[in-house]
């Protein structure tokens, strides 16, 4: 039994709450335990100078916590005129981790800008706003592919991510929140795709190292939580949305 | 009839939603009409360097948009690197607004940071940040007093704030969204104290100017509209806690 | 009687400079008793980004102190490497002042960048900038007018600023110092056109507040110093301009 | 064959200079095909603010690349005022990697600054960095325990990093130049210590994703290189240094 | 006969005014020709964290230019947030220079602010700043002498400074404007003090090279346009306190 | 007899080798006694925006130093976000030296960007950075010249640097030492042309002043330094290349 009375491979409660914002073309508030984030889409008409006249799309994404989502205030990025390496690290994971199930060609040059704002912060608040980024993504797309915009709908599978690690009684455990992430020796982020592979895995040894059996427990804990992950997002996006999206997987 | 079926005195719907989030001492979520503005209050057992010393507290407020607050999609000050004018001043706003109804010797040297972050936007964002600050600092420094922590109750008054202004075709409204706001000839903010005296008056013509009776309507109009924050306040603040206010100020 | 002797209407004595460097189009020495701020209007052919293609023109303000303008000496804000909330209010208050009496489709797709230096402080800085800029701007309209740039001659109204109080001692004054500023518990910065109306309010109550009655009574006494400011614009102006600012303001 | 005719999992050709500079207390100039990092690990006799009275050290790695290390030139960060993404995530990575492997109670509270200098760049100068300035760090900390300021001797193991991919047609390499790592389909960053344990694991895929069959081929071909670096190590550290690492690590 | 009529030797009118301001322990307005700057210096009661504890003062100096000193305007040093290599470089030259003349023990641990701010240009600034800055400084400092505050009287020399240049025609000129500045072929800026010793030299060929003979012409110019300065500063000075540096010089 | 067993005109040991980079255009490893910098000279075919459609070219440089190329390790400038005003002197030095020898005409609208990277510092980084660039830069142009690119060969002489200083024993020395300068009475930096005139002539007391008759000795004693340094280059760039430069010079 964990600090908060789960199991090791057991899932904080999840809710998704779709269309949350009345401005953005995507938006969704996306609750992981006490963990909270407002992830939303914006579709602009133009692509970053580094890719013009490639005639492709791009994904990028922001990341930034409420100075009191955390117990401590933080100094807000803003006021101190920089973003931090944490920060940076954070939002070019989620850009890339949405980029791999986008077919960028069929966006045509348009970037769609993904914000994830923590507003409650208890760990895993990355995994978190992968997983909402998602589905504020993918609704903003289907918008744009409605009204006809697009070559072809651009989404190509299922994307969900979670976190596992080892805690220091050495068991492996996922979704960990602020408290055992603390403590872990080791700590990994997943993110995959509905097909059951992986697109990126982050994986590090707190002041230790982690073994090959280990890392092939924390593998297989990261995939049944993901599994689960993908069951909310389906029902989130709506059975028709689903199957588009299932429909471009196997096309 | 204005633009939303409004008469010229009338408010938007207001909400207001106390102990919004999870780790700070105040936390506010407030709804006026389509404005949406998180504010939390958070102590600090410390003062400005400015101010060591002295045996008083500080009121210090920070605003911020997320970035797809608005219609566009605003590039996140972060990102920029530099805090923009009217951040600048709407800060310096809230912060001064407060300080006013605080007895800040009663504090002792704490800071009480104000985060008023808008997670959508609709006009009259600085208005709702001073009016939801206000109900988020009092029930933090409520929590102080109740520790036993400060020399006596330190809030001396309620507050509350409201946008009047002129539209194009001359009528005076209350409460501008930001249609009406876009296009009035007139602007002004106006911040009150539950005893009906002014703490800030902002009053801007947009390349035009007022007349002194003009002047007089719109603070008439300020003050119904405020009146009726007033209510709202003392509802979300509980009647033992407005009882307390109310005897501070006479007191 | 106030501290340094004056009535509580009555303004500091004023110095308006003309001309009073060489390379800008427009450009004022003014001095509100010891407060003298340098203040030049410069013409470029070209618009902000934000409104290119409008066939309009701007008016953009900035504002500084020399270090030792005041009494301790200040860290310049180019080594700190950024502005402060206090310079950017005033530089926003000066810009949009300034454009409420100017008709910017007349001056074309230029900027006319409006510099306040001050060279010394004694209180009043911002209402002193916007006294001595008006005049600057004016004088460099003028030559752009006399050029036969300008469909029509822009400047629609007088303008001009002080400041108002209400001392400790509940005495409502004008034009306030240094020392009276820093105790006045309430300080109203008022801007006015030539035909009596209001284009900027600001009234702050610092960490107190200010009745219905006190507002009546302070613009009443802003009114009065204004209109004598606006003489003494007409002199520095001449007769020949002031006529042709009478005549537009009529037609 | 690969591109340059090395087989799959064959290294690059690697020279590791040590003593490279004279001021340093640890310095190598480390090659791995044609990318050439400086390491180098200076000592200073105090801990950055978060950790200061917990009687421990840490370890500070800064990156950065010259910039004509790349084929094309790269603006300066310093001439651009902000450290990237990139180079945040990098730097962080090599910190977190090079403490695993020391005992920070034994420096007591002291940082090892690592810096990283890139002088010519063609693919993997992260984990050619981790590489090299394992040695340096060593050196520097073996000079302190000499001089007896060390509670106890602080390597805990040794420690190297390369990266694997799997490239367009399907294969998997390790070690990739900078050709190579531009086309890859996965790109994996691998850092273990002596005893064959993971240390930091970071495999993404570029626009792409990879099965958990290819996640296995990758892992066997880095721990198949490292295990050469560690050799190569071990000769540029010496016999003696070797031995009492390898004696820590027993102990 | 030069553009504007002066000999080849001829310094352009200079006027110095002392106690230009009302705040600071000394300042000057200094004109040569068009070129007019105000120099203050400030004492403050410490000196920069590398000096502390060693008993001596520093000087300090900074050099700025309003927008619009200059035939176009330039853009705050401020609002760009970055100060040019030109301004650090002059202000490093100002400073350096004037501490040649002072013996910074007798002044104690504070440091003199110097402040060079130029209100309009013509050529020369920096020459003019140093001349002029020398009188600010020595009154401050001669202040805090007469205020029994100081070891000793802590001025050991006059010192001034001027520009020389060869023109296009080859001729050597002394205190170039800004027309002939623009065309010259060498710069050099020269500042020496009262014993005919040099402090600083700073001969530049702009895509150009000056030879020995060259060089020994300009050197001649220049030590007789500093003779004429002295006399100047010996004027604003007056006899009492260009005695006592007399005195200090010989003693 | 000098600190390091040097006679007074005596020069350290130099060596110069060239190519010592891939990437770049034109590269130099140089070393003068202790002091190291890598020297490199990119080709960029595009001038700065204050260029443009002039039909020159531009020689732009840029000076870093590694952290740990002291002594004690310093801050790097990306790190704190700004560039220091010694750095930017530097670069604006060696920028401005080179160009006087460059026919700016003959290379078209390109830029030639110099870097100077320190990696080892012991006094003189700033010459020897000019003496390594000077070849970096021509062997870049020389490789354009025979592509056939330029309308003339477009290097005019030889470009060489030195310091020369006097000691507190007053005895005048050459190629100074950190040890040497960090206590030199005056300290002068000498840029001379292949054809024995100067380009850049730096001559400083630190707090102290020099006369006429030491700088005589100084610059005897440069030109001396310079002419082995000259025959040094002349080694370096090869028989044939120097002949094309004395061509040049002649022609």
């Amino acid at each position: 039994m964990r600090y908060d009375g789960r199991k090791p491979l057991q899932l904080r409660p999840i809710h998704i709450e779709t269309d949350y914002l009345k401005h953005p073309e995507g938006s969704v508030l996306i609750s992981v335990g006490d963990t909270k984030v407002i992830c939303t889409a914006s579709i602009e008409d133009r692509v970053p100078p580094f890719m013009r006249g490639e005639g492709k799309g791009w994904i990028a994404a922001e990341y930034s916590m409420l100075p009191r989502a955390t117990e401590q205030r933080n100094i807000r990025e803003a006021a101190k005129g920089k973003i931090s390496g944490r920060t940076m690290e954070i939002q070019r994971l989620i850009g890339r981790a949405l980029r791999a199930v986008v077919n960028l060609e069929a966006i045509g040059e348009r970037t769609v800008w993904i914000d994830c704002d923590v507003i409650q912060a208890d760990g895993g608040t990355r995994t978190a706003s992968i997983t909402g980024a998602y589905i504020a993504m993918t609704q903003a797309l289907e918008k744009l592919s409605r009204q006809k915009k697009l070559s072809a709908f651009p989404i190509k599978d299922l994307l969900a991510a979670t976190s596992v690690g080892v805690l220091k009684n050495k068991e492996v455990v996922v979704d960990l929140n602020y408290v055992e992430d603390s403590a872990a020796q080791v700590d990994m982020n997943v993110v995959m795709t509905g097909n059951g592979e992986f697109v990126e895995l982050q994986g590090t040894g707190e002041e230790a190292s982690f073994s090959y059996s280990q890392l092939q427990e924390l593998l297989h804990a990261a995939q049944e939580g993901i599994a689960e992950l993908f069951e909310l997002q389906k029902a989130a996006l709506g059975e028709e949305l689903t199957a588009k999206i299932e429909g471009a997987k196997k096309g």
